[in-house]
């Protein structure tokens, strides 16, 4: 923490908008500094984000995902190759039926909304996503944007912690990416996010999802 | 209804729009034609606005309004002035420090939500809508979000109502233009929208606000 809280103004952001693409929300969290603790840093995350940031903002955030079209990406993340293996995804299914029926519940969704189906996918399996994204289908934009808006919450928590627990913590933003850390791989709406020190490389990609 | 009816596509989106200025909802609401009568068209526009429009499409809805910005302006629109007497505002009120306070809440508002504050301020004096938006002012983003959607869904009812019960609604959008349907006012971030008939223009500006 005490490294987040020297970083110069503009690091500070750039490292809030890898966890959150919402740039007033970024510009907030990073005027808050210093932070005590990971729990102030995520009180105040909270804070900003429920209470201060405009729809807006939440928009500005969910586009900041990239969209990932058609059945081949969807296979490529899921299943990685071998050239790619370092992205290897960690929802991990044979089932093309499964992964058919996402690409096609994925396009409803960002017809019906306007943006991707968000998700903090940690631990889900493509089934259960796939289960999550039929269940709010169905729901007003409004309520959408309120289950969106949390989920990116969740997304933005997991990479905060990612990034205090890892050994990037002590370095700067430009070091850690020299050093490999990987961030932001996105499923066709889902959002996967690794923050991944050398060490963690080392370890044959122990992957922190969010 | 009729004529509403037999309107071409782009006339009754043109209309449409001008109740409520989100594309995707006027195109929606112009294809659904024809209706049967104004409980029809009323109810297929709440369905269109409550479940089938995105946020983004609200949004797009609230940014129709334009802003107000200054002290001037507010006075301009509450009082009216000789040569504007067809704007004259409905909400009276002599009292500067109301506006004052008004202009300054409508900026903190727009500040904090990143849109004008909506309301349906028919009947409603100066007083009023100070107190509505001092209320509204507090409120999380989100649901702020669903108080405006709600305010311009009344806007939007209350100019389709006007429009059908005027004498306008017998000729073409161009020729009510020409004959003197007068709409969209606005009051920083309150909404007037006034639909006049020649005939109710001529009866001393009984003034439909929505």
């Amino acid at each position: 923490m005490e490294r987040f809280n020297a970083f110069s103004h503009e690091e500070a952001v750039n490292v809030l908008y890898e966890w959150c693409a919402c740039r007033s929300w970024a510009e907030r969290v990073a005027n808050a500094r210093p932070f005590e603790n990971s729990s102030t840093l995520r009180d105040l995350a909270r804070q900003v984000w429920w209470r201060e940031t405009t729809v807006a903002g939440w928009l500005e955030a969910f586009l900041g995902h990239p969209k990932i079209g058609d059945l081949e990406d969807l296979h490529r993340k899921f299943h990685g190759k071998a050239e790619d293996s370092e992205q290897a995804a960690a929802l991990a299914t044979n089932d093309q039926k499964v992964l058919q029926e996402l690409a096609n519940y994925n396009r409803a969704y960002d017809e019906k909304f306007g943006h991707i189906f968000i998700i903090c996918a940690a631990g889900k399996s493509a089934e259960t996503v796939l289960s999550e994204i039929k269940k709010r289908l169905p729901n007003t934009p409004h309520m959408e944007l309120a289950n969106a808006a949390g989920e990116q919450m969740k997304i933005t928590e997991a990479r905060l912690h990612n990034f205090l627990t890892s050994r990037g913590m002590a370095e700067t933003p430009s070091m850690q990416r020299r050093t490999g850390q990987i961030h932001s791989h996105l499923v066709q709406g889902m959002c996967f996010c690794r923050h991944l020190s050398a060490v963690e490389l080392a370890a044959k990609f122990v992957l922190l999802i969010d």
